[in-house]
């Protein structure tokens, strides 16, 4: 598994993700770093000027979007596990898809990929019927986007097994600023020196995740993880430097950054 | 002003106005009596899997789909007029109506018009900056549903003329179970008569107003309404009973039911 | 564990469970049969006025009022679990109580009690954080209400005996409607045979607790559940008979009906 | 009306305006500076915990609390006029500030005054029916906080008036960054000039309002504002800076800073 010739690779990251009054990310600057936004959709963050001011930025600069799909839970922010109804949630993935791909068209885009977000996101490495129906809803949202939409996951992940199941696509993500086990799973948070916060080293790991597709773990030995997209996190204090840490560190060795969808 | 050859009329009501484990409507018995079902899209009423559900049943009986879009306002089922601005109402609009459009391409149809629900229609019947939101917003939604959306609202309003110059379609609508002043301006809730509830007094006004576009006044006269469709009150304890008399009552006045959109 | 000598009993519901213009509970009807109210406080149900009206006409009737706090989940109607934070459902839930003390107190009651509702109420079962939380959560309410507030909930439960180590009464109570195991259990609603309709059956079941602290068990056996208080379910079409039924074979059996708070 | 001896003045700012994951006011930066809390309580931001850490952090300085009221519009910031209904207005300030008075007590303070926010204060300058709602809720709600509270507003208001007519307790306050008419009324915010933001300038005319009760106009003269508290704003940048600069400039000029409840 040694390095691929021509390595590309896209960069996305949690945009969009205020509410009325409030501001968490900084959308402009991060839509100078990444090739993908994931938009929030208004069920964790995202009142619908917000999105589709998202969406605007996005389309002037080329950036593609997709929909940031999450439990429907704006006071914790989506990061609960609530246990849904699988047909509900079924129900309420297709919601956010197409409303955001309503704002998206007003703009003159679309909506190409999904990403669940937060602990939707988690529930699906492992929930056989949450991620059933994240998937059903994906294929179903292609319906009003006009084209099939991949999902953008964690390789390994119960929602990647459904989906090549069900015939939805899937793109393999990796963290750029979290460690990885010697089996290439991540830290849990919770544990020591699972985020990783100094930009040269963030965007060390990114360069090595594209041209190697390894990582080094924590332990300090090496672990393949092959990713199309790298995730940048963009709601913490240093997110942009970082971001434009990684970006550079990647054009720097020669990696061709573009979408994936 | 006699009457018309061959009258052409459309039947609509609010449905799908329950939230979570909350019913309002009964949209099953709706459904078998109008043409077009005005949809709740979240803001008001209307949980993802109540759009769907009602989205099949239209589908089924080939009742077309339209967006009741409101105010975001659950605690006051959208009854109670919001300053909102309305570049963030437009966005709003766009939002309801592209969600819905998801839902309803699931299942295998598609939103044809937009109907503003409650405080939002009153207030489009003079609020020139909200009314010229929603009309931008109606325009905007078409590029996601893919063809122009006309909106269903009260002749006479702000929102038809602002319509008109803004390229949108406007369908115009009366009230089969409401009073009517000499002028064919609705009695004010509020005043004695103004609310009709004698099945088969409503049922010969809509035959009345589809045939001879003519309604008695509450002083006893007549007055021209011109309306392509008429709105059948759904969440009243008559509602069903009153609308099967209406759809009866067209019928056997040989009035061709047919949705506008 | 014969007959004790003048039973007495407490009868609880779920009451004020409308939002809006959404009504659930017919809140009178019920009021004349039960001696607790569980009212509702705006997690799950219960705008401010319902809560209010609710209060009114529990002081008119001499009925107590109690909090039913539960997740933060209108759309879900609290029936869904939800990994909350401890430390916040601690702080939700004194909002929760606080609130409806201010209503009732409004209305010269106050509450006395607290109900945890649907989701919560089953998690508090076993989930010792959540369970440890709602503990706190009640002791730190009584600052405002001036005075010990007992929590009301299944025996045998986490939650019962965290309530005892934390100084926080707890009260017992029974289901009249659903089926027992022989280890005094509930049988899962999803099993058959799980919810009793038959209103003189309940009835009967309702004297036998109160009488005779026991109940027959899904396999005809008898088994003894202790319970200072009787659960009504308020939101069922045939709820308001069942309870009148069971309240009047109380009566009939001598047994005192009085609340436990 | 020349300089009072030994001129006493209150400082307040709108504090623990955050949602869940998002953040606006730098709360113990201003509780640093103010005598005053108008805390959010949960209708246009301010989740349970946020509330409760507020209050903790006003009691370990001995700064007083208030509830900060709001229409329900957390979309909104409730920064949007609502037609409510006035009777659910009423009942929805009682359970506003009722739920702060429970996470108070619980940190050992109480809940002394109450704010209206946003177009709900906007609003109580001139709307009749919704300014004798809130002074209802105020004397209602005295009923869980065991003492009369008074409501902080502007001179002039109708809910000055209504207040007095209903036997409430007025505090008047004036606004340190906002411009003033001849007629001692604000200049609207649209208007160029009407908010000034150089914190020395503010703070002169914090001294100028404590010890001569005037305030220079736009166009420079001078006129009376009587007021017993000043408004610092909390959620602009220079928010801190500002306050302190209040702060240091009336303690120099030999103002006593004390809460007026």
């Amino acid at each position: 598994m040694g390095p691929v010739d021509a390595p590309t690779i896209d960069l996305n990251a949690d945009l969009g993700e205020g509410f009325g009054a409030w501001r968490l990310t900084d959308d402009d600057a991060l839509l100078d770093v990444v090739t993908s936004a994931n938009v929030a959709c208004g069920f964790h963050a995202g009142d619908a000027s917000t999105m589709r001011r998202v969406c605007a930025a996005a389309a002037a600069r080329g950036v593609v979007v997709g929909a940031q799909v999450s439990y429907r839970d704006l006071a914790g922010f989506g990061r609960r596990f609530i246990d849904a109804d699988p047909a509900e949630l079924l129900d309420e993935v297709v919601y956010q898809v197409a409303a955001l791909a309503g704002l998206a068209a007003a703009e003159g885009t679309s909506v190409r990929y999904v990403k669940p977000h937060g602990a939707l996101y988690n529930a699906l490495v492992h929930h056989e019927a949450q991620a059933r129906a994240v998937v059903a809803a994906v294929r179903d949202a292609a319906a009003v986007t006009g084209t099939p939409l991949p999902v953008l996951g964690l390789p390994g992940s119960v929602v990647e097994r459904l989906a090549a199941e069900g015939g939805v696509p899937f793109v393999a993500e990796a963290f750029t600023d979290r460690a990885y086990t010697p089996q290439a799973t991540l830290v849990p948070r919770r544990e020591p020196g699972a985020v990783l916060d100094d930009p040269a080293e963030v965007a060390a790991r990114a360069v090595a995740l594209a041209t190697d597709e390894t990582v080094t773990t924590r332990e300090g030995g090496t672990v393949t993880v092959r990713a199309r997209s790298l995730c940048l996190h963009g709601d913490t204090p240093g997110a942009v430097a970082t971001g434009r840490a990684v970006r550079a560190a990647l054009e720097a060795a020669g990696v061709t950054l573009a979408p994936f969808a």
